[in-house]
């Protein structure tokens, strides 16, 4: 498996292991992760923290050239918040850990000439399967349903 | 004038007077502004809170019921990551300050179901001109290019 999707899993399961939602992402430029984070929704109260956002958030504030020279990895398909903010950036390429649990706007995102690939990982399924059956309201409020 | 626009463009000039970018939005449920906030990419060295993310993030962790029940009013159209989180969120209605400085996703907003209204106004439009015409670096910065 991708390394850096490996990454992605840690950041998840540090999620999940601080009461949190697991999902985790990194961004990755030239081979090298500028930025992790994972969802913190519990965390921090956070209504907009994604893992993706804070990936994003954790790498600062960065010259648009270097967004669009990055690969955005996360463990879950990403939501319409974190695919408007890789079209946002620019960022060309996202590679998805799973889209069984959640499928987001990986069509709008192909649709926008965003290379997205996905893993299929089964580590990323059983994580989401078992947070989801253990706080299923608190997964709801996070996909806003 | 619409006073919650009014609200938004006070966030607006707020984020000008702290020496940020000056685009501010409120989140109003049943008559009521729930949550407010302006730009915060220069006095956080944030890259995701635009103004509509910092009115959503202060607003708090809400049940999806309530987001349905909102409208967002920001002074400038929503860029794909607010509009995205518009989405997420399934918010109803955009009131929109003016959308020539920047035309954002208010088509895919309107193809997914969303009421947009742009007012064009005046004021909204002078704040943006007069901070391009002080920082256009910091502007392209904050729009990805």
């Amino acid at each position: 498996m991708d390394n850096f999707l490996l990454e992605a899993i840690v950041e998840a399961k540090k999620g999940y292991e601080e009461g949190g939602i697991p999902i985790g992402s990194v961004l990755v430029h030239n081979g090298k992760v500028i930025g992790k984070g994972h969802n913190r929704r519990v965390q921090q109260r956070s209504a907009i923290l994604h893992g993706e956002m804070d990936a994003l958030e954790n790498a600062g504030r960065l010259p648009a050239k270097v967004y669009q020279e990055c690969t955005l990895y996360t463990t879950l398909s990403p939501c319409p918040m974190c695919s408007g903010t890789i079209l946002l950036y620019g960022i060309p390429k996202v590679v998805i850990g799973e889209n069984k649990t959640f499928l987001g706007e990986e069509a709008l995102l192909e649709e926008r000439g965003v290379e997205v690939i996905v893993v299929d990982n089964e580590e990323c399924k059983q994580l989401m399967a078992t947070f989801i059956k253990e706080k299923p309201e608190l997964w709801n409020e996070d996909i806003g349903i």
